[in-house]
């Protein structure tokens, strides 16, 4: 299958190419590097070294395996890229990690919300315009995420839900209560996906994702070339990312406010097979579907306990701290979200361990001499400290 | 009170900005021309003709009335533009009627569709993000549309819905089906408003405005220098408007359709009252208010019927024409939208007659020497020819 990948040089996106290349599809990707430069201009960095440029990462991966992985270095703002990478690869499916995926990062300053939404819905509206004129029986595998939903006090559904109301019946979009400015653009994302579904016959599937945590996939191991970033700072690192490496470094793990906050996470070889399951099953003509990929909830202070035993069985001491939340967002709620779609489709979920953990901890040892201390501790406040404004949190 | 207008020169912002003042309110505008530049490289333009730019205006209402209003040329997305206003005016309201509000402009090419959402997303952010840190005890009245919700097959409610599932409830979002990449850009809007409120505790009234119709209110009518706009083209005009001078140049109807397409309409007279409403009871700190904001519900064939009717009395002879629909929507579909909060507030409906309509034909004739014909049959389609796909209207 042709299969575009949006985001190549990323967490995901990187280890996606390799997966699918390696299963004997024909890969293109594109990246240009946003993440690259917003830890140069922030003065962090990932954990992890890459081998260069994707270029340099795809010949390696040339080299070692015999596979080629196509790399266009663009941004899917400037039309002229999109269009020329439709027209060119003639896609079947497109993968797409290629946003601005933090939501601190949304929330620093005005410039960078508004760079966060443009870039995020202007991106994806020319992948669907690109999709429309040039590839219309393509299928866009889009990375949602499930922080879409927000806390709502009822089960949440997988992006559709049956309303009874008044006598009536519809089968209507969840409603949503994203919970950053990042998380907004994410919302809009899927509402324009679901209108060129409805009103182009566009296929798409929406991947709300939960939270990634690991380092290591099936094509990684091969090479230390084919290695994928690790961010664990407070801009793009996520919770069980950051713990681990906070635990070999001997830094208190993290916790933001009371620790009650719960979401569903899942192991980054799960995120591979899940793209792979969607993209292998594609939606029907017409048809937007959502699956919420994960395979576990936890609240922050499960995790911590977690990360706490391992590192006691590991040597390591653990400290816990509760440290101001940066975030508006609630502390303690009901919590329970529906992810039956991907199981149904063959996913066998990697649950999380004490021995993961523990081989998490192995990884990032080898890398502890690349730690960026400062860039640890959360500064990015959801609201600015003046005016001071009360929290008013759904 | 201080209040500012956004989009001060448009059909229904001038007419604000003049109900305001004249009832001795400080008011300040702002507007970027858009609406003008875009009949301009259409060759399209309003029906009426306008004493000059903004300030010409403003100076003919000062003279006439001894009332000042403000005004600002600049636009939106252009933060200086926006952070001198708050931080000279201090507006204690701000009315944003400060979008392209054109579904089928959106839907016309990739280009449009970008512009659109642009255009409404980081100008209603600049805003937000204004409020937050230069008057964050100013009360936002955002023009939302009726648009963002479709055409759902349960009641409509105003803005949220309380959901009972799997024995849990909760009030959430009203599920958003918009029907163009215009109304999309709503919906956005919406999205980021509502976490807005939520996160910085921002006041906001959401108004889920129908269509609205009517070319005179009081203050238009002191003096012909007032005229507010009157758009009747397939791009900016409005299902009652465009009838109503088709009747008087003796052009059939343009029924899209089946026309059994239901929508919420309100006069031109009760969009001020209403936005007066909102505006002289606050939302509260924190709350994000949603009001629908119309008086009645028409099919498109009950209003082709109403201005045939009053085209007899009138004396004109009118003819109803079915074509080709160029939207993708149901039309034939159930629509019952509540609309009883701005009621509650006061307002008193100038419900439609063929009295009215008549009216509007009367005013209409004053100036159909102006009329461009070659405007009024739709073009823009919301699919394109090539490549056909087939419709999948939700």
């Amino acid at each position: 299958m042709r299969i575009l990948i949006l985001g190549g040089d990323g967490y995901l996106g990187w280890p996606t190419a390799m997966h699918f290349s390696a299963r004997g599809h024909q890969v293109q990707t594109v990246d240009n590097y946003l993440r690259r430069r917003a830890h140069q201009e922030a003065g962090t960095d990932s954990l992890t070294t890459m081998a260069g440029s994707l270029p340099d990462r795809a010949t390696a991966w040339r080299e070692v395996t015999g596979y080629t992985i196509g790399v266009t270095e663009g941004d899917l703002c400037d039309w002229p890229v999109v269009e020329s990478l439709f027209s060119d690869f003639q896609p079947e499916a497109i993968i797409h990690y290629g946003e601005m995926p933090s939501a601190p990062y949304s929330q620093m300053t005005r410039e960078h919300a508004v760079f966060t939404q443009y870039n995020n819905v202007v991106g994806t509206l020319n992948v669907l315009f690109a999709m429309r004129d040039l590839a219309p029986d393509s299928h866009l595998v889009k990375l949602g995420t499930m922080g879409e939903y927000g806390t709502p006090n009822i089960d949440i559904e997988e992006g559709f839900i049956e309303i009874r109301h008044n006598g009536r019946t519809d089968r209507l979009p969840f409603p949503k209560l994203p919970g950053s400015l990042y998380h907004c653009s994410k919302v809009h994302d899927s509402t324009n996906i679901h209108f060129a579904c409805r009103v182009w016959g566009l296929r798409s599937t929406d991947l709300n994702q939960g939270v990634v945590y690991g380092i290591e996939t099936e094509e990684t191991r091969i090479d230390p070339r084919f290695a994928t970033r690790f961010d664990y700072d407070e801009v793009f690192g996520t919770a069980l990312n950051r713990f681990c490496l906070q635990a070999v470094i001997g830094h208190p793990l993290t916790v933001y406010g009371k620790g009650g906050q719960t979401r569903g996470y899942l192991n980054i070889v799960d995120t591979l097979r899940c793209v792979e399951l969607a993209t292998l099953n594609p939606a029907e003509e017409g048809e937007y579907r959502v699956f919420n990929q994960f395979t576990e909830q936890f609240s922050i202070n499960e995790l911590a306990d977690l990360v706490q035993r391992a590192g006691e069985e590991y040597g390591l001491s653990v400290k816990v701290d509760h440290v101001d939340n940066p975030r508006v967002e609630r502390e303690e709620h009901y919590y329970n979200a529906k992810h039956s779609h991907l199981m149904d489709l063959g996913l066998k979920p990697h649950y999380l361990s004490e021995t993961l953990v523990e081989s998490m901890f192995a990884a990032i040892e080898r890398h502890r001499d690349r730690v960026i201390t400062k860039a640890i501790m959360p500064r990015t406040r959801w609201r600015p400290a003046v005016p001071e404004r009360q929290p008013v949190a759904k």
